[in-house]
C-alpha cells in the first residue's frame, strides 16, 4: 500500500499506472508531474491524479513512491532532478522502453545505481498518447519486465512487483540487456521496418497515387508507423546497440529471399513463408495463453 | 444477368463471388470446378454452387460466364485446358493477384489475348481461404481492378464491371503493368517483408524465447504472415519484375535508417518517422473514405 504516488509524466503509461492502483486501492494519493501544463490540467480533471504539483520538487515531497514514466530520452535530465532530493527510504521506478540505458543514466548521476530504484518496462505501447488515453484496465493481462540487479534492495523490487501485480500484469524479471535484446527483436525493429516502409510507399503514393488500392493486409501492417516520431526516435537512439545487428540481419535476410524470386527458387521461398506461418502461430497463440 | 456461371477454384474468392451474385440475383444457376473433391462437396453442400462439375469440360459446357478464381501458378495450366473448349459468346474473367503474367499467359496459349478475356483482381484477400471462409459481402466496398485491352470486346468489359457493382465492389480500370506495380508496393512488398521478419524472429524465438514478451503491435505487423505460402509464392514469382527493385529499394532506406541511428542524427529520424505517420494517416483517411 502506497500512501503517496507520484507520477512523472502522466501520460499513457503513467496515467494508467496511477488510475490503475487507485481503483485496486493500492495507493491513496497521487500527485502528477508533467512538463506539459494542459495534460496535467486533463489528468487531474479526469481523475488520474489528486493533485497538480507545479515542479518536480514538490512532487516527490512528500511520496513514498515515484513513477518515473517520461520517454527515455528525457530520463537522464529527470535523474540529474532527482538527484537531490533522493530519498533512501522511498521507492523509485520507471516505465522507459529500453533499460540498459536508463540504468546507464542514472548510475552517471549517482555513480552507481542506487538500490531503491527498480527498472521496469511495462509492454503496453499504443499509438495513442497523453493522459486523455490512459485507461485503468491498460495494464491487466500485460507482461511487465522488471531489471533488477543483485544491489537492488528486496523490499523495493517486491513492491514494484505487488504494484503492476495489483494491475493484472504478468511479471517477469531479467538483466537489462537481454531486455533489450528481446524488445529490439520484438518491438524496436519491427516499428522501424514500419515507418522506414510507411515513408517509402508514401513517397511513392505522391507520385503514384498508390495508396487508394491498397487492402487492409496494409492497414495492420502500418498500424505501428502511427506510433509517436519523437518517442521512437528515443528508443531508436538509447537502443541502438540491439537494434542495429538486427536491422543489418534483417537487410541480409531480404536479400536472401530476393534471390529466391530472382532465381525462381520456389522451393525454398514457400518453405520460408511456411516457416513464418508456423511462427506467427506460435507467437499466437502465446498471446492469447 | 448470367443464366449459368462456372467458377473454376470454388475458394474464398470464386466462393463469395458466386455466393453474392446468387444472392443479388444476378446469376441463375452456379456450377463449381475444383481440384479438391472435398472443398467442392463443401461447396455444395453450404449453397456456394448449385452443381459440383466432375471435370472443367462438364462445368463450362452451357455456361455463358466462366470465372477463374485458381492460384496465378495454375492460370497458365487452366487456360491450355480451356482452349479446346473456348466459346467467342462467353464472358471469361479472372481474379488472379497479378495482371501481367496471366495475360501473358494466355496470349502464349491462345496466340493473342482473346478480345471476351477481361483480367481483373478483386483487392479483398484475407489470411483465411477455401470454400469454408466464403462470404457474399466478401466484395462489398472493396476495390476491384480490370485490366482490359483495347481489343477488349465492350459488352465483354460491361457486364464484368456489373458484376462486380452488383456485388458492392468499386470497379477502377488501369492496365496491367500499373496493376502490378501498384500491388507490388501496397500488397506484395508488404507480404515478402512479413514473411522475412517473422521467419526470422521465428529464428530468434528458438534460440532466446523472445515472443513470449511480444506485444500487440508484433500481432498486427506479423498478421499478413498468416497467409498461404504456395500462394504467396506463386504471386512473388508472377510479379518478380515489379517485386524486386521494391525490394532493393527498402533494403536501401533501411540502410539509410540505420545510417542515421548509427551517426545520432536525431533531426531526419524523427522526420522520417514523422513523414511515415503522415502517409499513414493519408492511407487510413482513403481506406475510410
Amino acid at each position: 500500500m502506497i500512501n503517496r504516488l507520484c507520477v512523472v509524466g502522466v501520460g499513457l503509461i503513467g496515467g494508467s499506472f496511477a488510475l490503475g492502483l487507485k481503483q485496486a486501492g493500492l495507493v491513496n494519493r497521487v500527485v502528477g508531474v508533467d512538463h506539459d501544463p494542459q495534460n496535467l490540467d486533463l489528468a487531474l480533471f479526469t481523475g488520474l491524479i489528486d493533485e497538480a504539483a507545479s515542479s518536480l520538487e514538490e512532487g516527490v515531497q512528500g511520496s513514498d513512491c515515484v513513477f518515473i514514466a517520461v520517454p527515455v530520452g528525457v530520463m537522464p535530465e529527470i535523474f540529474r532532478q532527482l538527484l537531490p532530493l533522493w530519498q533512501n527510504e522511498v521507492l523509485y521506478t520507471d516505465a522507459g522502453s529500453t533499460k540498459t540505458d536508463v540504468l546507464r543514466a542514472l548510475a552517471e548521476v549517482h555513480g552507481t545505481v542506487p538500490a531503491n530504484f527498480v527498472a521496469g518496462h511495462p509492454i503496453a505501447g499504443a499509438e495513442t498518447s497523453g493522459a486523455s488515453a490512459a485507461r485503468s484496465g491498460l495494464f491487466l493481462g500485460r507482461r511487465v519486465i522488471l531489471t533488477p540487479s543483485e544491489h537492488t534492495l528486496p523490499w523495493a523490487l517486491e513492491l514494484t512487483k505487488s504494484l503492476w501485480e495489483g494491475l493484472g500484469a504478468r511479471v517477469s524479471e531479467m538483466d537489462s540487456i537481454r531486455h533489450d535484446a528481446v524488445l529490439a527483436a520484438t518491438s524496436h525493429l519491427p516499428h522501424v521496418l514500419s515507418f522506414a516502409l510507411t515513408a517509402m510507399l508514401g513517397r511513392h503514393d505522391e507520385q503514384q497515387d498508390i495508396l487508394a488500392y491498397a487492402a487492409g493486409g496494409l492497414r495492420d501492417f502500418t498500424r505501428i508507423a502511427g506510433s509517436d516520431p519523437a518517442m521512437w526516435r528515443d528508443i531508436s537512439l538509447a537502443n541502438r546497440d540491439q537494434i542495429l545487428p538486427l536491422i543489418e540481419e534483417y537487410r541480409v535476410a531480404l536479400g536472401d529471399v530476393a534471390e529466391m524470386i530472382k532465381l525462381g527458387d520456389s522451393d525454398r521461398l514457400v518453405q520460408l513463408f511456411a516457416d513464418a506461418r508456423a511462427a506467427r502461430q506460435r507467437f499466437i497463440d502465446q498471446l492469447d495463453k
